[in-house]
């Protein structure tokens, strides 16, 4: 009954009852495979669903008047996409896969029915949604007020901590599908200015990005450099027991 | 049974029956009042209590290791104060009383016994959890992509939109005790930068901030200068009926 990266995730909250763990998983019935290159919400739309992602990485973006992007925030399994938006009536960005994915739809109708079930469920979903929250924060901190280094260190670090929740990564590192283009509209750099940033964080000896992949070379440096805390993600053992 | 800002809040998402109405009601029983000067909440604090603010400002920020402040929000009557930090265990940010307020502590128990009693009060919380969320969003394409006065702008619109759903602001303006300063921190921008900004968008014609209140001039005209969408905000009405 463990099988989801979701329920992995929410066991950090709340130590899941059998029937929690029931209703989570009656929540992934409706799974679909989706492609990238085409937006799962679009920014403006209305009626769309919500999804739980189990496969995959998932791009959430805002497209500006003059055509820029600003990324938020990636999505991994056992991540909510979209769920804002359908709580907001009216999506305020966009959500786009990265590669193929897996996600199931929910609707709210199957939230309510979850919540009426184990109220339990509905606090674990509002701390992943605060969770989301405190990393939105994080970034807004790191676009005010950290230099390009150290907002590239914390925003991989971050990556790092939530793979490692849902199983998908370690302290040496983890599998990593974005592009530099990705992380120049999520850091608020260029293309070119990233492609520096991450030259210098190798040759320090901190990080290297290749092929794919994120190795932290020398971990607790680079947490000292980006002064990384990661209490914000609480990965610290259920509040709820 | 209408008489919290809070209430006025969540009755744009969900349609509250008058259990919910009670059940909303017994969540302000534990009022106090809190003054300027002193945080509510401490960055790195733990076993805190979150509150619902029904009277005055709050401001939360995060301070970095270099001591400089980047404002996250404000919290305006209606507002959840540090729920994110109590489902968080730790909390990541500072919250702040902008003179006096009053308050009123909610415990993590308090908001599972209200949830077990009816699960569509979670669902508003979420909702109202995730409009928090969409602020945040909103403030760092602020950020990463809006020059200062279109950052000005979103963001004083954005908070008359917000003071009008409570019934404490209208299209005409609002009374705001922000200074300079809190201007500054939240925006990204110097004391100095703030006072120039102000005095290009008066003489624009758009909006006065003077005295303690804000005075729209030209809603249209600043809407259009600053590309301000309140969808966002979501105040079209009732999701759940």
């Amino acid at each position: 009954m463990d099988s989801t990266p979701l329920t992995r995730k929410l066991k950090a909250f709340v130590a899941l009852t059998s029937v929690e763990l029931e209703v989570l998983e009656r929540l992934h019935q409706r799974r679909r495979v989706f492609h990238a290159g085409r937006d799962l919400v679009h920014q403006g739309q209305s009626e769309q669903a919500a999804y739980i992602l189990s496969e995959g990485w998932v791009c959430s973006y805002k497209l500006q008047m003059d055509g820029s992007r600003q990324i938020v925030d990636f999505q991994i399994p056992g991540d909510f996409l979209g769920l804002r938006s359908v709580l907001l009536h009216t999506s305020d960005h966009s959500v786009e896969p990265i590669g193929e994915i897996v996600a199931a739809e929910v609707l709210v109708s199957d939230l309510l029915a979850a919540f009426a079930q184990t109220p339990r469920l509905a606090t674990a979903v509002l701390w992943a949604v605060s969770r989301d929250e405190a990393m939105v924060v994080e970034h807004l901190v790191g676009l005010g007020r950290r230099d390009a280094d150290q907002r590239m260190g914390h925003f991989l670090l971050e990556l790092g901590a939530r793979l490692k929740l849902v199983g998908l990564g370690t302290r040496a590192g983890y599998d990593c599908p974005l592009t530099q283009y990705h992380l120049a509209d999520t850091l608020g750099l260029s293309a070119v200015h990233v492609n520096r940033v991450l030259r210098r964080l190798r040759e320090a000896g901190l990080l290297t990005f290749r092929d794919g992949h994120v190795t932290f070379d020398d971990y607790d440096g680079l947490v000292a450099l980006a002064d990384f805390d990661p209490a914000y993600l609480d990965h610290t053992g259920p509040l709820l027991k």
